[in-house]
């Protein structure tokens, strides 16, 4: 017998790869921002990617937001309804905005705060209060200051060696620090990956290891928890898969497919790595701006854009990073502010009172409304924590002629929201048609928006 | 009348090259200390040079000198006689022992005094209570931290040229806060030279000229106000002239005569450029250690070699630099504390109490002893304010058998110190043979000192 229970435990744990509680959460939050705020920003000038990471700021005591207030920040970000929010700690420039032993290039070195300042701790803190889940962004990729390309230290010498040797101690003890003095992370994220020493850089992920066993981890060739969506739009495409055909994606960017296998993920892989998909709020219009820059206010998505991404995003079982921009003065700006509590309110306006709503195991559900009922919106969850089990399903509404077929649809994962023209239904229902273990459906909501 | 007077003037002036007066206050100061204290001092291991240019030191914040007093450095200094003393604001790992606004290599960077820790500040201060003048050293040769080898940036990209643009910036700016913030420095002392913007360097001539008028630069292509005396030895050979053949010194380097040019100057030189001789307090028996390290204090010179150099530097017309070297508790060490005592007594004991003394314009002095004494050193000194004049001398003694020759000799300059077994004498007798101009002197003394 005790054979048997075991047997089935592990057949039960089979049907499909499971997310990690870190990894539930992560697709529960749905929206997260992401702060950047580096030297530069103060600089007056537009941001030049390519030239900023070969060219360090020559005063770094240019860096003076003298009204920072990072509770002001994350409000804007909880107004919004983000449940996760990451602050840069370093970027491109290698500043560090924290105080760091091992980072002399850190706001010990400013005069801002008497070289005491600590935007990370305030920042967290503030997420703290907020009850928001805080993570921390680690660029080590790049480094203008101390001269790192892609990782690595400029030049072939002895001497460059070293000061290679010299960098990935000092990252590792970054992400020590990091790691350990701002309690439980939701998600600890090196941009560009985080090359491991296999690959001649730090040993990052044994630190995030051991240090943040609950945190998501972003991301090396051993490991990441998530993947990026493939673009900076904001959106993947449909279907979007939970799953992934190898356990990192370093190693598997192909010419051939470019960004595909990240956009669609595999219904078939065998690991859990929800995809998310990512961009700028100052993205509309020609601009994609991760750091403020002066006179970029018109470039704040409107409204219905920023609802576009969501339905194309949170609605495609990704989590949405929306990237913020605080400026000079240490504030984010009223403008993005201000769209950002439009946004959480049209989120709430448009998710928040459904007509109908049913959930539970089975293949088939129907909703009943209240008579013939104008809709033109369904939402779909998955019970995620027992993974993405379900691979073709049909949305039929019943109208005076009978059952119409509104969708068929593949992927639901954490959530599929379907937006549609308005049609009048009595009845709604949801066929899964196929599956990998019985189908556990967490959500079917049924709405009818107002423009 | 006005004309002739200024003619004769001029032709008074052109007789020799005369040093200005900072160049004036240093040879008269005889004796000066330079203190090295840098990052490697704290990590327990011995100091190679050649490894420590290529090797950033892995945790700074082994810089912990708990028992840091800048008081008892200097007080040590005194003792010993130094009428200035230097300090190694920054060295070859790139490290800066002050509150540098542009480079965050600092002591801001570290946890000792919280980040507020001003060691040159401190020493200066300590400098100006026991009378000291002080004189700050600059390394910007070598940066084990940044990546500077040879006053240079690794690699030949773009990013390193910018890199190299924010380095020179950089040093600049350090140099700007040196001469600042610190008062009037006898000498900013730029070790291995400072190479100009003509060789791909900071421009800190300018900075210093600008802030720094009465103190000595040391040194570039353009301008050396010393030279070094063309070995570590803490001497220089007879005759060691003040006078030399060009402005500065990097550039005449010659393969085939090695450091001589340097070692005995010109007598028919432009350009006044004494000389210096330095050596390392702890540099006896197979040591030579500007910085210190453990189980050396075998390795401090025995009084009897510091007064043979003493002899062979101030008593070649040179400055006699010595290095001490402040321990990790940030105290130079007793048995240093105590030998550099024991030198001071031991100058005054051989140099407080003449014999015999006389000065003056002339080509011939005689000093007239009370009787037959027994006599066993001179010191001579030309009054170098008008400079080097004297070309040839002689020292004759009159003993029983009449004027006997004890030294035949060609350079005094700021001083000349002639040592001789005992002999006998009534009279004492110099007689300048040639010289460029009316020869002054400012010191002719005879001594009997005991063993």
């Amino acid at each position: 017998m005790t054979v048997l229970a075991f047997s089935c435990m592990a057949q039960e744990k089979a049907v499909v790869p499971l997310p990690t509680p870190a990894q539930l959460k992560w697709q529960n939050a749905e929206l997260a921002a992401v702060f950047h705020y580096d030297l530069h920003v103060f600089d007056g000038e537009p941001y030049n990617q390519a030239q900023n990471r070969i060219t360090p700021i020559q005063d770094y005591n240019i860096f003076n937001p003298v009204k920072l207030d990072t509770d002001q920040w994350v409000k804007a970000a909880k107004d919004a309804g983000f449940k996760v929010a990451i602050l840069t700690a370093t970027h491109e420039t290698g500043f560090a905005l924290y105080q760091s032993k091992v980072n002399p290039y850190s706001l010990k070195a400013v005069e801002w705060r008497d070289g005491k300042g600590d935007i990370v701790g305030d920042f967290v803190k503030s997420c703290r209060k907020y009850g928001i889940a805080p993570g921390i962004y680690i660029g080590i990729r790049w480094n203008s200051f101390y001269g790192i390309h892609d990782f690595k230290v400029q030049g072939n010498t002895e001497f460059s060696k070293n000061r290679q040797e010299y960098y990935n101690r000092m990252c590792e003890g970054m992400v020590r620090e990091l790691c350990s003095n701002y309690g439980d992370l939701a998600i600890v994220w090196f941009d560009g990956g985080a090359h491991g020493p296999e690959q001649g850089g730090p040993d990052v992920l044994s630190i995030f290891e051991e240090l943040q066993p609950n945190g998501l981890f972003y991301h090396n060739l051993q490991r990441a928890d998530i993947r990026w969506g493939g673009s900076e739009s904001g959106t993947v495409p449909y279907p979007c898969w939970g799953t992934y055909e190898t356990p990192a994606w370093f190693n598997n960017r192909d010419d051939d497919v470019g960004f595909r296998p990240l956009k669609y993920g595999n219904p078939d892989g065998a690991y859990y790595i929800p995809a998310m998909s990512d961009a700028p709020l100052r993205g509309y219009n020609g601009r994609h701006e991760w750091f403020w820059e002066p006179g970029d206010e018109e470039h704040i998505f409107p409204l219905e854009n920023l609802m576009d991404m969501y339905y194309n995003s949170v609605g495609h079982n990704t989590t949405l990073i929306m990237g913020l921009t605080p400026d000079p003065n240490g504030l984010l700006p009223q403008p993005d502010v201000k769209r950002l509590k439009e946004w959480g309110d049209e989120i709430t306006r448009r998710f928040g009172s459904p007509l109908a709503e049913i959930s539970g195991k089975g293949k088939r559900f129907t909703l009943k409304l209240k008579g013939k009922t104008k809709i033109n919106q369904i939402v779909l969850q998955e019970d995620i924590s027992k993974g993405e089990r379900i691979r073709k399903f049909v949305l039929e509404g019943k109208t005076e002629d009978g059952w119409q077929t509104l969708f068929q649809g593949s992927s639901i994962g954490h959530k599929f929201i379907h937006v549609f023209d308005g049609i009048e239904v009595s009845h709604i229902r949801l066929s899964i048609n196929e599956s990998k273990g019985d189908p556990l459906i967490l959500g079917f909501e049924v709405f009818h928006i107002n423009d």
